[in-house]
């Protein structure tokens, strides 16, 4: 029904039952975040100013090359739509995988998805027009630059450091996607030639080898001195790593400096390429805290031509909801 | 008198007069590219449609700051339209330094600016208010894109092999330009970790070290072979290396090989960050032909994720008309 009032026919006046119907779709008009992980999709309900009114979560069931996702997807929203009788008048989703700017996913090992026209099949599922898709670390991205580390800012390079090393790049407000999906994928750029052990990609050398959770447990693991505190601990954390650096352990500061460098390098070579205007390092890693921008902002500086010197550098602030904060921000 | 006409208008008829002013001014369009170097400035007269009419160029006057370069640029473009009689619908220029969306240089040593409002200053000189300035390097890229050989492609990295190694870069029929206009500086991302020389720009370890014309040089001499052709010549140019290459000098087919490695491993690097359609190679050292591409391509494809193999490796095709195409691109 509400479709076949073109716009600005208000401006004409109508009987009072299409003055009612309006009013009723006006003050009831939500937008939906949706982070599809390995395990769990979260979900945000959004007021249409941006506002975040509720979350939850529902498991990933990712059998049957994951075929329930987007049903599941679906019939939990519009449970909380009935819930509060309102009109659903947009949905952004990330999904784990490269996503064209059409919404097609080309991949996802996480969901044991191939090919899905993510945007086409919830379009239908819903009857939602307003659907965007994105990849999870360009959304999460998106999301901190508009309510997290990023704000104020228009072009950002976001790294996320977790097992692995996600990325994601706004330029002047929009996501760099890519012809296939791989834009920001910055951690599989390469910042080592001589490493000898391989990537969980098949290469050597990448930044995730050295700047993931699991690249500076390996690097620590690898020269361990005797004399470290870290030798001490049975099965080593990134976390314990940073804490004896913290704590001054010459060892543990060593491997937070290489950290810095491999970090700091593998910036300032996208910096060349980009030329944002800040840094937002997320992840797991990233609760670490200032010691993490204070150990790579001086070998990004380093290591860049003169005018892109002196970038701001800031941590993520919104943890796991950046997912849904960006994926509601592709439709609002 | 012109721009009081809303478009439409001609539909509603109209006197004899304003007939035939517009049939004069609609068969009398021009557009100017221009592309600012630091010996020559180079112009082309273009059709609406597009056509180079006319190649022409004038020295570039460096003295006193470049002051007199703008200047000189609105004289003989307002001479060339006096001699057709026409109207300058648009001026695009390309300069060799950072500039912004808004046409501020913001360094260009070659020509000895400073600080310049190249488009604020063109529009009063010349009277045209359609003015677009560009990066040189961005907007050969945009050229090539255009009418050469990144031709049927939408989004770009081009690399410009000369003294130096210059970087543009097309996403979505767009120059990824940066926030401080040092976007696509290719030449300067890290990709050795273990050099001992200084590049131009102060840091260690950039691609033009390696892969620019002086690059190829300066590691064909470093551990110059005896038994080499090339150890017989005096003063030897890139060129030389490729000739010696391409008879099957051992020495030079690993300065070749090394070339190869550096240039495609940084093609990836750069994959990783903006997922173009296609890579296309320019500058004098791509005058050498396809045993660029044969010696880069292989290092790209061992060097990236799946998602990003086999992309499309090109070389230019328009020289030094490049600037002046991409230029004018930017207004038509």
């Amino acid at each position: 029904m509400k479709a076949g009032f073109p716009a600005g026919v208000e401006d004409c006046g109508g009987g009072e039952e299409i003055g009612k119907e309006r009013l009723s779709t006006e003050m009831e008009k939500f937008y939906v975040g949706a982070d599809i992980g390995g395990t769990t999709i979260k979900f945000g309900m959004f007021s249409h100013t941006g506002e975040l009114m509720e979350k939850w979560e529902i498991p990933s069931r990712v059998e049957n090359e994951g075929e329930s996702i987007l049903s599941d997807v679906a019939a939990s929203i519009e449970e909380k739509r009935a819930e509060r009788d309102g009109n659903i008048m947009g949905i952004g989703i990330g999904v784990p995988g490269p996503t064209t700017d059409d919404g097609v996913v080309l991949k996802c090992p996480n969901i044991h998805w191939q090919v899905v026209d993510v945007r086409k099949r919830l379009v239908e599922l819903t009857g939602v027009g307003n659907v965007r898709v994105g990849n999870d670390a360009n959304v999460a991205a998106l999301g901190e630059m508009w309510k997290g580390g990023g704000r104020g800012f228009d072009s950002i390079v976001m790294v996320t450091l977790g097992t692995g090393v996600g990325g994601g790049i706004i330029l002047g407000g929009k996501i760099l996607t890519g012809v296939m999906g791989a834009g920001g994928e910055i951690g599989h750029t390469k910042v080592a030639w001589n490493e000898t052990e391989t990537c969980g990609c098949g290469g050597k050398g990448c930044l995730e080898q050295y700047a993931s959770a699991t690249g500076i447990v390996r690097m620590a693991k690898k020269e361990m001195r005797a004399d470290s505190r870290l030798a001490a601990i049975a099965d080593i954390t990134a976390k314990d790593v940073f804490d004896a650096a913290k704590e001054g352990d010459a060892y543990a500061l060593h491997i937070v400096d290489q950290f810095g460098m491999y970090l700091g390098t593998a910036l300032a070579n996208v910096a060349h390429i980009v030329d944002p205007e800040a840094f937002v390092i997320g992840g797991g890693v990233s609760k670490a805290g200032d010691i993490i921008i204070k150990n790579v902002e001086p070998y990004y500086n380093d290591n860049v031509l003169f005018a892109l010197r002196d970038k701001e550098f800031r941590l993520a602030q919104l943890g796991n909801d950046a997912g849904i904060y960006g994926a509601v921000r592709m439709v609002l």
